[in-house]
């Protein structure tokens, strides 16, 4: 794994085999990962979609992914940050990513689905929804085209 | 719905139409069915499948199927429960079974998979796993061949 942005944390989950299916990890009580409760749901994602540039202003998030396969893209321009201007990328699935991506407020991201099936995000935060604390920009706004990274390219070698 | 055990609670999720794949609803903290936080984890089932049977002892479990088609089976023997005796079947998946079940301990449960591809349960407990507190009895075993289910039957029916 590369360099990450500051606060910014990946753990290997369990992946345990079962007779009829696997077990897979998330998150417990006693986990580094874990403060608080706020609430957990699913994004899925059809294949070749991509959804962002979003960002919440006080919320942590701890993504895993279950079914599919996700790329997610995080940018750090938080202005304190001594990885302010970093992008991230980080590629989530079975059997290879079975990892749990661990976001603290203020970062950009953005995520798709590079398999061929649909991919299903499952996210524990520390609040719940709450629209006034997050942000979404489109792609093509002003904002998102100085965010150094451009989906497009990705997608092709995503085929 | 028909009658429910005592103690268990089946609760409608909702799913939100998004641009690249819906979200997907499951637990919050100001949820009647949260209560604490122990731990989020999920149990795939391949088609055919049947795991169980199984009781906790003392954890409180809410359960959702973000993918795929899973029937539980509860059984209740509990000796003060005034539905002591009941049979309850619940088929979970989307999109018309998209809902939250919520089990009480010391309810004895076993699960399916109905559908074509592997079903996604997702699990969130007030207890994180402890395998002291859980009993699991195979389905040849005599105290199992004394709840009054027969998967065999429920298993022809789902071809």
């Amino acid at each position: 794994m590369g360099p990450t942005i500051e606060g910014v944390a990946l753990t290997p989950l369990k992946i345990i085999p079962t007779r009829g299916g696997p077990v897979l990890h998330m998150l417990r009580a006693d986990s580094p990962r874990f403060t608080e409760f706020g609430e957990v749901y699913f994004s899925e994602v059809e294949p070749g979609e991509i959804k962002g540039w979003k960002r919440h202003l006080r919320m942590h998030q701890n993504f895993a992914v279950p079914r599919g396969q996700i790329r997610f893209v995080l940018y750090d321009d938080r202005p304190d940050s001594p990885t302010r201007g970093m992008v991230q990328e980080c590629a989530l699935g079975r059997p290879d990513n079975y990892c749990l991506l661990s976001l603290p407020p203020l970062l950009w991201y953005s995520f798709a689905c590079t398999g061929a099936e649909p991919g299903l995000i499952a996210n524990v935060t520390d609040l719940m929804h709450d629209p006034e604390e997050s942000e979404v920009i489109p792609f093509e706004s002003e904002l998102a085209r100085k965010i150094p990274y451009k989906w497009a390219e990705c997608r092709s070698d995503n085929r």
